[in-house]
């Protein structure tokens, strides 16, 4: 399920750093499970950012990426006020859907791996496929050639 | 701070009933005091849903009205899968703003009172009036004629 | 990755009923996919409670089951005050780890399938065996005995 | 309400910085008011952590400082990736109760005002009064000697 989460050995596409904040926490005591997925939404839209997109922008065109499949191995517990890092990899995406890789590290530990499939789609919710020449799909192509 | 929060003796004009979730809760073990925000929000959609009226529909229609002030008194902790019930009473409002206050048991013991002021807005966010025949303030001067 | 999440013909183990919270949706106006894992975590209580166990109880005796693994596929949107119902089974457990799988149900649609994997752990976070009488493995193996 | 949360023309005492998470938006395309607790709670950790205090180790060595009470009017709506500044000023506190004002910035304009008020608590949850040597009232008392 975690194939190609470590990115085959790439160097990531982008590297969020995120401090945990006390209210992801749980009664546990821990990181609550489904904030992780709320950091790798951070570390998509930071990677945007970081080549120039504006993910506000993106949806405001009328393109929108909402998650369709996720997948999440979780392998240390995470605490309150921990400084982590989100390794992201965009993977094998066309201009129909996109998927993303993770590796959350706290330090040199890796806490999670994950996966996220998007669909591309309209204000609407219909299916679209990205023109050519937008923007999102030059990126993908950069940075996943396969 | 508080004043009127008990509706100054009147019986609530809707009652709530909500299970505490898990995901309410942080490390210290019991609910995390954002989220009595959360459930009062709830209160007054369900208070809308009783009178007949759908926060969504609302909405779409093109009136807003989000939280421009909250106070709140905690006096008791509450611990995932407590089932509370939230006292709603329409406050003191005109068509410009409205006042709402709450009360939060778990049985009989008072774990919180709280209030909250909302603007009315348009879909822009500028400040609306709302409509004398408007289903929503027939209902807020029903509820509340002083 | 969703194999067994239809339970395999199975009727439910559990039926979970929400009320889709305001405070779920996020600026897209649709119910954010990480509270998709609360509402889950929901379920797995409710069929705890159902049972007779009480999740609260275990997690005092010192047994805890936090979420090591979990793939969702999201396939219909789920907005506010939506009425949900999320279908529960066991899936292939054993004394160490649990499985379980999810159909989240608006009406007769399928809005997400999902399941998610547990490890046993102690208080401080030790892996463990639940003893064979405990009443959490008594119940994991009357609903799976496979 | 808010008396005092300018910290009466006080420099603060502490400034926090966040990034607006996408997941602290609701439907309404805005940051939910529920959230600005939560970044207060985070500008009260990162006082703390910049005064050479652990939030962790305090609530470890037995002393909590739950919110009772708390007061917030919102000025201006904030959004997904807005980059916002929390001046933090201890306000009038005594080693029972400790009281803390806010004031939330984009860039030069406010977006809200708060309030928070504290009782120190055991970890059973019952009233305790901070030792006067311990570190949180040298803190306290050194911030706000009045």
């Amino acid at each position: 399920m975690t194939e190609g989460a470590s990115g085959d050995g790439r160097e990531p596409d982008h590297i969020e750093r995120l401090r945990v904040r006390f209210s992801d926490t749980d009664a546990g005591g821990i990181a609550h499970h489904s904030n992780f997925f709320r950091w790798l939404e951070e570390a998509r839209i930071g990677f945007l950012r970081e080549i120039g997109l504006s993910y506000r922008e993106i949806e405001k065109s009328g393109v929108h990426f909402p998650v369709t499949a996720c997948t999440a191995e979780f392998l240390r517990t995470i605490r309150s006020e921990d400084k982590i890092e989100i390794d992201l990899w965009v993977a094998r995406s066309n201009r129909v859907r996109m998927n993303v890789s993770y590796r959350v590290r706290l330090g040199s530990a890796v806490a999670a791996v994950a996966t996220t499939g998007h669909a591309f789609v309209s204000d609407a919710g219909e299916p679209i496929r990205l023109m050519r020449d937008s923007a999102l799909w030059q990126a993908l192509t950069e940075f996943n050639p396969g």
